[in-house]
């Protein structure tokens, strides 16, 4: 199965991407071989297509992207036991050097040698075969679809974040964005036993989407201003990257609150100081996620979250670009997957 | 209103419980006046029936037994302001000196000056008309009912187990007993996230209750031992008071768990030590709770817990002792309300 | 001893302090009468002398200032049994309403109904007498000078900003600022098991002042820039208050660290956003403190740090204008005492 | 250098240790060879050469104990990068999996396929020459001694057990024994920055070296007992491994303590239940420590715990059985070191 090559969609240059063979890769030590089976399109991956490049990770060499794939186990490497053939996985895409301090104190997203899929140099999963450590492919059961075991990777986003936001039962939770990660945070929020969750955004359809999965309040902040929505969060979750935006919702924040910067936004955003320290309101970002996977299963498969409903097109390996448009093109569009086998 | 007697239950000494009147209290500065509509009657009610005593906690005066009030404003003494007339409340029925250190940091639970309804010589809701502190009186909704908004004292038992053993999305629950608070605990442990929650019980009727409420499984341990149950829990939460069953129970526990006796055993219990030690296992018990009104008011608001499921009978105030001795009687029964307007 | 009048110093507006007669306080339910032997001055004393306000909080009638009080018990109002005459005490000057949900969470601190000394419109201790919940005043050993136990109250901003930002054994803490804040921050993040302080500034003096007291390292940066100082803290404790040292310092601080802003600065400051999102640094502000005075008292009676070296001079009543001015005058001066039987 | 065989003492069976010539290691990938400086003698060892097992680890092949470890780096394997050779290091003698569950979550004290130093089937340090992963091995200042860089394994016990009873300034400790652990957790609470710290044992050469170490008080329990001592701690670390003891010091421990068992005592203790739940104590073991090194050797460089002064003797590779005998020999006898070059 290994020996013929397969076809993987390969980002060239900012704009171009186009299908290619290339060898199965080999598993290594501890490592299985993953057939792909879903893959989701991120805005990250749009980002690198655009602009081939995010900050100071520069695309310089031909790169395959895409970080949100689920498969099924072909091989394994020497030492691998823990995969029988055939089982379905969905795969956490970024792999640390497990020797550095941050690992060793279980903050493995934070390792100075992580490489993850899809950033440079580091080729990702818009191919046929994907190559990872086997304690990096978790079993999803088989009432998950593909597309939703996927999405665990965003879904271990929204966690994280609600994780570092300490969201608990009866948290009132403002969700600043409905875009694919603001949905997440939003449903993750709710599983995590916030009783109210407002989204905001400026997208209708989105907010639609928001209110479908349990949002208890939506707010269109082009039509209705955050401080005149009557919210009183003790978590904000922000997901927009707008800094204004950002700012007018830390303001919102109740005593003693969590601020969780999701969203990616410029450099430099002004702080309401004033209102922070008086208040001493706590304000993190996120940078990946760790440890997410068994709770991400375990809520999607146990019906707490649903990460279908995200779903707003399917493409093939050969029709990356359009996947990667998508959003451009159809403002209804949320989440997109690639099939390999389409 | 406040001028005519009241009727109060009265239990004079152990085994007897008499209908008297008493005049109705007047609420001192930052009280109200609440006129009772429901009151849950716990396993602590019954001891102090039977035997008079609990522990070195002595009924040697005429007590009013009662902790679990929901109720209705009727007045408000000097200064407390937050409450219109009307206004349904649940009951918070524990009141500490607020000025202890145990006070200060938050852990009022731990006051050693705490004032307790029905716990000598704190006279309890088995009356028409309660004072409490404005602040330990909340709002509830139209929605929720008398029976739901005193039950809110028992979920905060659950609540609270919940939040000493960290319970959060994805754990894997253990809960030893499937009496009402192991039946709290059930769904406490589920509205903060828990996706897998094994019930364990001798009474059959119990289980099936367990398992209308969401448990994930349920053990009937006078048939099948636990240790063949195939049960993993990063959490216990230990809800039948027996001795050997802790034991059991905490063997099955896995690395870096937590352990939460919630019920009332005997002065001593046999640990086992090398098991704790070898895993990193975390050992607590509760005493009442501490601020988790908020959380579970909104948790039952918003459907995430059912408290009208575990009400089994409804009793008036002449009926006291009935409701005392109902579980004795009834195998089936979980929860009886008194209801003084009955 | 309290029907004779007693002599304060009263800010009439600002730049303006008179020695006035005032009556001796009657001490209420619950609280002490503590005749004032030391006052610590603050820059927020400072602050209110020069412009008659800080931020929203404007002095618009005579307003006592001081609330870095030591003293000694010379009367018990109401139920107010704890000290005995004649109990050497450190007063914790701000008393909230032990009733809201921050206090009853055990952040009393961010109570809104707050009652602080000499913040408008509560006067504070730059007279003979004051009044304080028994509860506030605490009793310190006789080892302790009236400085040091006036000293208590900033000690405890250093402990409060150390407890936020998880100061423990083996830290590496950038404190930037020699001011008395930094100062405290300092010796307490020394107190917490810190083995590597740095501490930054532009005036020499404080350099020398913090070298002496512990600090592991000093750096001038007006001298050498932050970033060619060699530092890597996990931890950064803001003293200095200006917005592009804060921006520096921050960028400063490596993976997982936590950020804590002690000092005030203006509105707004620029946060560096992706420094903060990919090393998911924690970034909060102090608000006074909570429970801090048994650990500062403890700290101070054991020798851990050394308040009597922050004291540069000593003034009367009448003096206060001088206090407050102290600092304008010395650039060597650190903290000035208040004693008001000089 | 590594060519030529070494020396090792080897535990035949129960209660003989010969001296044998072994082959000198080879460093795999990622791991250096350290020629080994000072290795600390631990109840362990003793109990695995007088009974031949602990629990359920049997030795059933020639085995070599010692797993305190100092040494000097004289090589090293592929891509291990981190360490010249020359340098002084102390070794953390556990090395986990890295891939399962607990290590990915920080905790790999807990990984179930650890491999440690001295325990069946790992040998261990009483020889001339290891190896071990390279991120287990960490540099030492050049002003610690070779037996300090030792017994930075001891201190990380003691480190351990003050971060999981969440040691902090101005705490009040009760440390029952004042064998070696006893002594390092009673230094490692002083530098959490416990400012009371009582110490029990009924040894009184072993009681004057704890208050010559900071202790601020001591007890011989065979002649005052405890509850007469007069102590109130809100943290208990148990160190006796006496289950009597145990229950006696779990009743002293206040509202809200926490109890860390470190000791290693029979197979059950009888817990005192309702004293635990009433007061909510948390209770807890140790096994091992994970990410204690940096912190250990950081407070030993800076003169905050003093482990030289544990010191009670030197043994060379041929004295292995007298140093294992020590205690037994000498009731003053506190920590012997081996020494392979003497």
């Amino acid at each position: 199965m290994t020996s013929s090559p397969m076809r993987a969609a390969v980002l060239e240059r900012a704009g171009t991407v186009t299908l290619q063979e290339r060898p199965v890769p080999e598993p290594g030590p501890g490592e299985v071989l993953v057939q792909v089976t879903a893959v989701g399109t991120c805005g990250s991956d749009v980002h690198y297509y655009r602009h081939g490049r995010i900050g100071h990770h520069v695309v310089t060499a031909p790169l395959v992207l895409g970080h949100e794939p689920a498969g099924r186990i072909v091989a394994a490497g020497p030492g691998a036991t823990r995969h029988p053939a055939g089982r379905r996985v969905s795969i956490e895409p970024g792999v640390p050097d497990r020797t550095c301090a941050q690992c060793r104190a279980g903050r493995y997203n934070l390792c100075p040698r992580m490489r993850f899929y899809g950033t440079p140099p580091v080729d990702g999963a818009f191919c046929e075969y994907v190559t990872v450590p086997e304690d990096f492919a978790y079993p999803v059961p088989d009432s998950m679809s593909d597309d939703a075991a996927a999405l665990i990777e965003p879904l271990s986003v929204g966690i994280w974040a609600c994780r570092r936001a300490r969201v608990g039962p009866g948290a009132r939770v403002l969700v600043t964005g409905a875009g694919p990660i603001g949905l997440v945070c939003l449903q993750a929020a709710l599983a995590f036993g916030a009783t109210e969750v407002t989204v905001t955004d400026i997208n209708p359809s989105r907010l639609r989407l928001a209110a479908h999965l349990g949002a208890t309040a939506t707010v269109h902040t082009g039509q209705t201003p955050l401080r005149d929505a009557g919210v009183d969060p003790d978590v904000l979750l922000e997901c927009s990257g707008h800094p204004a935006a950002t700012g007018d919702a830390i303001r919102a924040v109740t005593r003693a609150g969590r601020i969780v910067l999701a969203g990616m936004g410029g450099d430099e955003i002004a702080l309401p100081l004033v209102h922070l320290q008086n208040n001493e309101l706590e304000l993190t970002g996120t940078f990946r996620y760790a440890n997410t996977w068994p709770a991400a299963i375990a809520l999607a498969a146990a019906g707490r979250v649903d990460l279908d409903a995200l779903v707003t097109g399917h493409y093939g390996l050969a029709e990356v670009e359009q996947a990667l448009t998508a959003a451009t093109r159809d403002p209804g569009s949320v989440k997109v997957i690639v099939r390999p086998d389409r």
